[in-house]
C-alpha cells in the first residue's frame, strides 16, 4: 500500500516536471524564433545602413537633424524617461514593466543613430528589443509574475544570440547580468532553447558571428602572465573611467541642458566638430572594423580615449544603441596599444583587453569567458581567465547598468545586495 | 578641499583593492603550486597502480583485505564518520572543518582502492585533498573565517585542475557546487590563479588531460536535437537512479551491517563474485578506457547498469575515491547505447550523456558546459547545451552531495534554499 503511494507520488512528480519542461521547451523555441526573426531583421538593417554610411561619410553632418527626430519620436510616444537596458533589468527584478512601444522605438532610433554616424553599439538595443517582445508574448500566454521574469530573460538571450552569434554566452548572460552572484538557473532551459533557435535562424539568414584569429600567441609562462595581469589592472581602471564618463556627462546634460532638443543638437555639433578635427570615421557606429584591426595588431594610440568621448556624447545626448560593442572597442584598442608598449603580442592583448573591459563594465565574468571562447577559440584560455578575473575584482562596484544588483561582495564571501554604481 | 578629500578617498580605495589583489594573487599561486604538487603526485601514483592492476587482474581477490586495511586506518585515526566530499562542502558553508589528517588518509585509501580494483573515481579524493591542504595553509597564514572559505575553494580548484587538466571548469566548479544558484565570485581570482598554476604544474610533470574526439558529428537540425533532448531526459532519470542507488545501499549497510569490517568484506566478496561472473576488468578503478571506447562508439549494452552497481558496492562499503568519473562512465556508456538504438552518432551521444549525467548528479550546469568545451572542443556545442540544460531541469533536487544547498528553485525564480536530496 505504502509503495503504491510512493510510486504514485513519483509518477506525479515526473509528470509535473515533464509538463514544465514541455511547456517551456515549446514556448522558448517560439520566443527564439520570433525574437530571432526580429533581431535578424534588425541586424540586417544595421548592416545596410552601416555600409551606406561608410560610403557616404557626409551623412554625419545630418546628425543634429537625426537627433531631433529621435527626441521627437520619444516625445510622441510619451516616453521621455527612457532608462534603456536598465528598464529590462528592472523588469526582471519585477520592479517595472517593459512597455511594448519600446520595441519599435528602440529599433528605429538605433537604426537612425547608426545611419548618421553616432557612436553606439547594437546589443543594448537588441536586449531591449528581446526583453520587450518576450514580455509581450508572456502576457499573451498569461504567464504569472515569476515566469514573466524568465520570459524576459528568454527574449534577451534570443536577441543577444541572434545579433552576436554566440549562443552559449547569450544563454548565460541574461541569467548572470541581472543579479551578480545569483544565477537564475530556472531560466536555463528557456534561455538555452531560445538562444539556440535564434542563432540558428540568424545564421540561416546569413547573419554570422564575427570570429577573430589571435596572432602570435605567447606560451603560458610567468612573464607573459604578469604582463597580462598588468593589462587587466589597466582595463579594470579603464572600465571604471568608461562608466564614470558616461554617467558624469549624463549628469552634466541633465543639470545644464534641460531641453532634450538643445542637448542632442549640442552633442551632435561637438561630434561633428571632433570628427572634422580627427578626420576619420573610426568612431562612427559600432566600430567593428577598428576592433578587427586591433586584433590584427594595428591601432591608433588614442583610439580608446576618443571612443569613450564619442560614445558618451552619443548615448548621453539621447541617441540609441548600446554600450557593449563600444566597451569591446575601448578594450581592444587599449589592449593592442598596451601590447605594443609592453612588448607582448598586441593581438592577444587586444583580445584580452576586449573581454576584460567588457567584464569590468558588466560584472559578468562567466559570460565574458564564454564570449572569449566563442569569438577566439580555446587557444589563449589561461590569459583570458587571468584578464577577466582580475578585471572583475579590480573594477569595484561600477557598472553600466544602474539597476544591476551585486548580491555578494567582490572581496569577501559576504551578502551585500547593492546596486551597481555608475 | 572637497576634491582633495575625494581624491584621497579614491586613492585609499584603489590601494585597498590592490592590497587584496596582491595578497590573494600570491597566496593562491602558492596554494596552486602546493596542492598542484600533491595532486600531481596523487595522479602519478594512481596511474602507476592502475597500470599495475591492469597487468595483474588477480589483485581483485585481495579486495577484502584491502578493505579491512582501509577501515582499520580510518579507525586508527579516529575518523569513523567520514562524509567524504560532503565534509569539504560543509566547511565552505562554515559548518565544519576539514581535519588535516583527512589528507593523507584519503590519499592512501584511494590508492589502495584503485590498486585492488574497487570501482571509484579520483576527483572526489582530489577535492578532499585540495580542500584539506588549502584549509591548513589558510590557518597557517591566519585567514579569518570568511576568507577561510575562499581558501578551501581555492584548494579544491587546484586539485580538480591538476587531476583533470581542465583549468576553466576547475575554477568555476568549486564556486558553483557549494550553493547551486549562488556564485561565490569573491573566490574568482583565487580559484583562477590556483587552478592555472596547478594545471601548469601537472602538465609540466606529464599529467595531461584526457582529450576526446567526437566522431560523426550531425548537423544541428531539428531531428538530431529532439534525439539529444530524449537522451538528456533519460540521463536525468539515470542520474536520479545513480544517486538513489548509492544512497539506498548506504542506508541498507548502515542498518543491517553495522560492523564496518563485515560490511567491507561482504561488499568486496560480492564485487569479486560479480567480476568472476562478468569476466571483465571494465568496472575496476575509474574506467577511463571504457569511457574512451564509448566516445569512439563501442559499448557493452549493460555497462551503465553494472557501473552503478559496482560503484555503489565500492563506495558505500567504505572504499575511497569519488563519484565523478563513475558518473562520466555511466553517462558515456548509456549515451553510446542510446545513440546505437535511436540511430544518431553514438560518439556524440556518449559525450553528451557523459556531461548530462555529470550535470544531473552535481547540479552544476556551467561547470558541465566548461568541461564539455575543454574535453570535446567547440564542435557540437548546441547539443551539449541542450543535454546539460535539460538534464539539470529534469533531475530534480537529487545530488551526490548531501551538503550541497540548492538556493533557487529549478522551476521558478524562487528562493528555496534546500539541501540536495540523495
Amino acid at each position: 500500500m505504502r509503495q503504491i503511494k510512493m510510486i504514485r507520488f513519483y509518477i506525479g512528480r515526473i509528470m509535473r516536471n515533464l509538463a514544465v519542461f514541455i511547456r517551456w521547451g515549446i514556448f522558448s523555441a517560439f520566443v527564439g524564433l520570433f525574437v530571432g526573426a526580429f533581431s535578424t531583421l534588425f541586424a540586417f538593417c544595421l548592416r545596410q545602413v552601416t555600409s551606406f554610411r561608410t560610403e557616404n561619410p557626409w551623412l554625419i553632418l545630418c546628425l543634429p537633424l537625426a537627433g531631433v527626430v529621435i527626441v521627437f519620436l520619444y516625445g510622441v510616444f510619451r516616453y521621455k524617461n527612457d532608462k534603456g537596458t536598465n528598464m529590462v533589468l528592472s523588469s526582471i527584478h519585477a520592479e517595472a514593466e517593459v512597455p511594448f512601444r519600446m520595441a519599435p522605438l528602440i529599433f528605429i532610433s538605433t537604426i537612425i543613430t547608426h545611419l548618421f554616424g553616432g557612436s553606439a553599439g547594437r546589443e543594448g538595443a537588441a536586449l531591449q528589443l528581446g526583453g520587450s517582445i518576450g514580455q509581450q508574448l508572456g502576457k499573451l500566454f498569461r504567464f504569472d509574475e515569476k515566469d514573466q521574469r524568465i520570459v524576459v530573460m528568454c527574449g534577451m538571450s534570443a536577441a543577444f544570440s541572434a545579433i552576436f552569434g554566440t549562443p552559449i554566452a547569450a544563454s548565460i548572460f541574461s541569467m548572470e547580468v541581472v543579479s551578480v552572484g545569483v544565477m537564475y538557473y530556472a531560466a536555463l532551459v528557456p534561455c538555452v532553447f531560445s538562444s539556440l533557435v535564434a542563432s540558428k535562424f540568424a545564421n540561416h539568414m546569413g547573419i554570422g558571428p564575427n570570429v577573430f584569429k589571435i596572432r602570435q600567441m605567447p606560451l603560458f609562462e610567468v612573464v607573459p602572465s604578469l604582463k597580462v595581469i598588468g593589462l587587466a589592472l589597466c582595463c579594470a581602471a579603464l572600465s571604471v573611467v568608461f562608466c564614470m564618463a558616461l554617467h558624469s556627462l549624463g549628469d552634466f546634460y541633465r543639470n545644464k541642458l534641460k531641453n532634450p532638443y538643445i542637448r542632442i543638437i549640442v552633442s551632435s555639433l561637438v561630434i561633428i566638430l571632433l570628427t572634422i578635427i580627427l578626420q576619420t570615421d573610426d568612431y562612427m557606429g559600432a566600430g567593428v572594423p577598428v576592433i578587427q584591426r586591433a586584433i590584427q595588431g594595428n591601432v591608433e594610440p588614442l583610439a580608446f580615449v576618443w571612443k569613450i568621448v564619442f560614445t558618451a556624447l552619443t548615448l548621453e545626448a539621447g541617441f540609441k544603441g548600446g554600450e557593449i560593442v563600444p566597451s569591446f572597442f575601448v578594450g581592444a584598442t587599449f589592449g593592442c596599444l598596451f601590447g605594443h608598449i609592453v612588448g607582448i603580442s598586441p593581438s592577444l592583448c587586444a583580445a584580452v583587453g576586449m573581454m576584460s573591459v567588457f567584464c569590468g563594465v558588466t560584472n559578468c565574468p562567466i559570460t565574458s569567458m564564454l564570449i572569449a571562447f566563442e569569438l577566439f577559440g580555446y587557444h589563449g584560455v589561461p590569459f583570458f581567465l587571468l584578464g577577466i578575473s582580475v578585471s572583475y575584482l579590480m573594477s569595484g562596484y561600477y557598472g553600466l547598468y544602474h539597476d544591476q544588483t551585486i548580491v555578494y561582495s567582490k572581496y569577501k564571501t559576504e551578502y551585500i545586495n547593492r546596486k551597481a554604481r555608475n
